[in-house]
């Protein structure tokens, strides 16, 4: 059972990181959306927002004012039972609601939900709120990804700042951990810790014999993989991943440079030489199946991942899994708006296990199911075999 | 063991049936390709012997020499190990070969087929062979749904004949089949009847207590979820098919017409007023999820429709399962051009389970796996709850 | 004045003359339409007729009966005042009505028009009869390059015939024109003589002092323009050429081929090596541009190719001019679908004058202004140089 | 002939013109492009900035040294021979070089450029460096229309200032101006006077009789055509503007909001109660020629547009014509980058006279020649009839 105290701290951390995360931008950098995939700074800024006011003040805080009648127009995401929005590629279109406004619906929303976490909360509201929260530190890592791609993709290559470290070490042996054959239980526990509708409905799978590796693949594996022309030999790729290569001129993981014949990567801290120790990362579900067919290897599937994970370490990466993102047995979404978060993504897409260099403390879990469909690579994904 | 006259007969049953399918057609009929999914039945014609040309007789036949060396090209579909092709998108753009050539092209595989087999041949080939015997049976099927296709969007209607029957009546009360929670086996046994690979490697797995329904979905039960909005809400559908609806404005299953209010629906023996205790057909699995949302059921996963298959009837209807269609443990794709029959689709795609009144005899089994993309909607397509 | 009988045998001639470009073809090569420029044979067969009955037979024949009362649906082509119709690209798409039920068709309205003009018919009618015969003739001009674009994207690239002969040689020394600055009088006169709509309204123009060439470009100096890099300078081209260039890796003119290292091109008589002293052929607008800025010249207005044609052979190739397709001073559109034949055309074409080897005879004139857009090439399209 | 003084003058003041259009904006402002025709306004103050430095000081000052090497790719906008660029629609795409940045850019420049015209320069330099300035204050305009576009298209629908009136009165009477038939002296003089070189070759043209409004067409007229059925009736229009009508929805000028039964318009102050008498604006060319056809009018050629424009008022709207974009008699372009300025856009596009509201100081004059793509809004375009 969470205190209210806690839980007050626990909100408040989390406002306030997500502005940490934006110490190193100028105002420019809050603004654009290179891709459909990236949002700008300030739209995560304002939707993080957004759903407190919507969920939580509005509904709930008695007398409540909103701050801006028309900011759930622009900061709603995707969610259908709220209303009209903004369109999700036009979102790096709109210079208003300036930063500094943005700031201000933050530092609004903060404080009226400070004021009305004063007095106890109904264990309902209190689950709203965890949901929010947790959503915040979702937006945290989209953030960092997202800034990522804005400065990885501007000819200046601009750098974040000095400090991140993406690329980890893995200061160990390989090693194939073996799996026996059986039934194994799958999912979260529902117990009081906090996690999502899709992690729910603990069940039994039932895992053959297999063995996955200990470690995650590293820049320098998958530089022999490029060498043996793994990019041109389509007898390694689904159909419409070969077309996906071919589409696109794909032929090394996103942030790659050959730069006069030396491999570099950019990373948060600027261009840099590749580290070919480092765990690999932002490649699509495509070159991870790829690299796997072309090890005589696969991907595992998320159970056996979920099963064998007490026994190597995780992390850093977003491993692709060879699941597709589908409900467990008994999965039944919320009514509402709140139903919209996970269930009616259910199909093509894939499931990521772990996290990432870029994910929130307290925000990942052994159950937590990322999802991503195969082709995008913006995320810190990599990949780990198994057989 | 199969005799070797067994298997004579066989491949020359198949090759008369895809002819006898394609007896009512006019020549024009042969040419056409309305939609990339759908291909010119002399395609058709062409393809499924340009197999046997390509993987038996180039190969294996001493002498053998090619009908035309160009016809490789023409006729090829997806085998990238087999050299360049025209595109799928141009197969309609092609008025030769014309369709008396492609019949003499047949006439003359076929007999040197018949002359190759008057000898024994090796275990490996007699693969190979039933392989081919079997492509043809499902290009069988994709005749009767392209030609479907190729008259029900032409402004005149025209039918196929007056014998088609795709409507069956299911005259039986609807029941809700109890299957008991634990492990269940599944896949191929790979005994001597033949099955393709990505049915074998039978495994073991875990279900939990499940319903599903003795009876499909009847175009009747379809129609109330119409009239009830079910094409409105948005609650009911994933993001992506929601997306699918309003973009290609969706308000019916393919083939349904309303006429002064009244439901009819193209058949292929011409259009027809709907026959609302028929199995509903050609829908995409967006809808079929949509209905079973709506009907607070969900859809079967493909493991759950082969543990209970033997308790309900089936065949009559493509079932859309809940599962994607990934490769079974152990599965390993052969080497070369054969290994592009199957692996290289398991991606973002749907299983579907059963049969339809369009699959040829012999060409089903309870563990057979269809699969498609879950937009596609000209097979013959339906859907079975569960819950 | 034309006598009824001369219209008769005029239009009796015209409708045989159709027929007879036909007669090579197999019943598959009326049906395809490999891209939306390029209507199937047997479309253009009926639209020509359905022309016929929509605006002679339906409004003013007594008792007249429609041969089939989809067909306006089926062969209308773009006259919004006529309604509904089946859109551009989808002609491909059908195999019904066959070609027997077309040429039916034909037939039916060829009797019924013989008939009809059997009696004495009003000025008016005689007019819109006139614009039907001179329309069929026009599509006659397109039937034949339609059919050559069927064929020659065939990878079989069989022939239509061997008699068409579309490469004429010119057997005489190239000269300057050299034509004087002052007034010149444009357009039809208005005579008896048949003439479109845009030719009409006589009227001066002011030229500068110019000059014209005798001759049109040859293929073997098209080929100097390749071989120094034409295709590879933007500075020759306008920038949406350019862009135009690029997206479709465009290196030579539409049917050219090198094999190996010989130049060749497709003609109604099948593969052939190139005609170097033959005119240029298929090239669009942009490629005449930047050839003539290559050769620091210009292309003549249609001005000053209509001034200068007396003094120079014509009628080989249609050749672009510089002019955009405008309404001549005091156009203006007939009321209803006829006015839909010319004016609503006339915004980012450009005017070609001439005519070329698939023009029907009686069917150009010194004042006839062809249309199309710049990137189009399936045309017989050469060039003249001005200065 | 100019004196350097002036010319300095001149120099300077357009450079800090630029700078005062872009007070009113947020740092935000500077930085999106929400479609592919606005230029983020950064990007304009960069862009005009390296014309100076490519083509005068980096070529011309002894010792230059540029800002920064990557700039010009940043900044180069189409000239194919200064190398390599960011493609047009990636421009609002880059958060980096910021404001800041720009601004030292474009003061590191203006300084630079004193320095270096403290000197005689050339005639050469002198006219370049007068098609820098003019360059720049075209750019001026675009500013304040894509400004327009970008405030206009934000859901907040911010204003730029409360001092821009774009919509002047027109307090006279509508006349029709009788021109005479007859031959009329077109394009600039070539005197000392700036002009580009589009407008050069003056040369004779002969025009019909004709007569030419008075007064531009207002809101309120067209208002008029909008309630009469316009957008619906495609009688009126060219076929691809119909197509264009269609595709996009298109039922009144851009801006202009229809809000509980009462017309609204955005302006630069702020979204406003339609201004009636005021002249209309933000219409395509395709608009402007079905208004036309409505009339029973026409629009004016650029011709007769330039031989009557002495007899009416002009400069608020730039007014679509019925010419081409084509060039003049004896048109050259220059050598090199300079002679990518007009020339490689002389195809597809329609030519505008005039001058606009936003148009700066001494930037337009009776020869000027604009020209866009007949579906642009975005500038102030407006209508004149003739007949």
């Amino acid at each position: 059972m969470i205190t209210t105290d806690t839980l007050v701290s626990f909100f408040l951390e989390t406002r306030e990181h997500t502005e940490n995360i934006c110490k190193p931008l100028e105002i420019e950098d809050y603004v654009v959306q290179p891709i459909i995939d990236v949002s700008p700074p300030k739209w995560h800024l304002g939707h993080t927002t957004w759903f407190f006011e919507e969920f939580i003040l509005k509904p709930h805080k008695k007398g409540y004012q909103l701050f801006h009648e028309d900011f759930a127009f622009v900061f709603n995401s995707y969610y259908e039972n709220v209303g009209k929005r903004v369109i999700r590629n036009d979102r790096g279109n709109l210079s208003r609601p300036g930063v500094a406004k943005v700031y201000d619906y933050r530092q609004y929303v903060t404080n009226e939900m400070k004021d009305f976490l004063s007095e106890e909360i109904s264990k309902e509201l209190e689950e709203i709120l965890l949901i929010g929260i947790h959503h915040e530190k979702q937006h945290q890592e989209l953030l960092i990804t997202d800034i990522k791609y804005i400065f990885g993709n501007n000819p200046l290559l601009p750098k974040y700042n000095d400090l991140f470290s993406e690329n980890l070490s893995q200061n160990f042996q390989q090693e194939w951990i073996d799996m026996k054959e059986g039934i194994y239980e799958i999912g979260h526990t529902n117990s009081d810790e906090f996690c999502y509708d899709n992690e729910l409905g603990r069940h039994k799978v039932y895992l053959q014999n297999y063995k996955i590796s200990s470690k995650l693949i590293t820049n320098a594996e998958y530089l022999e993989f490029i060498n043996a022309g793994g990019y041109k030999d389509f007898n390694l790729w689904h159909a419409e991943g070969w077309d996906w290569v071919k589409q696109n001129d794909i032929a090394m993981p996103m942030y790659w440079h050959n730069i006069d014949e030396e491999w570099h990567q950019y990373t948060l801290k600027g261009l840099q030489k590749i580290n070919l120790e480092a765990p690999l990362s932002h490649i699509s579900y495509y070159e991870a199946f790829a690299f796997a067919q072309w090890k005589n290897c696969r991907l595992p599937t998320e159970f056996e991942w979920e099963a064998a994970q007490q026994f190597f370490e995780w992390g850093s990466r977003w491993e692709w899994t060879e699941s597709a993102y589908l409900p467990y047995p008994g999965y039944t979404k919320a009514p509402g708006a709140i139903g919209e978060y996970n269930g009616k993504f259910m199909v093509n897409q894939k499931v990521l296990r772990g996290g990432s260099v870029a994910t929130s403390p307290k925000h990942t879990r052994p159950t937590y199911r990322n999802f991503f469909q195969t082709n995008l690579r913006w995320q810190f994904t990599g990949l780990r075999l198994a057989k």
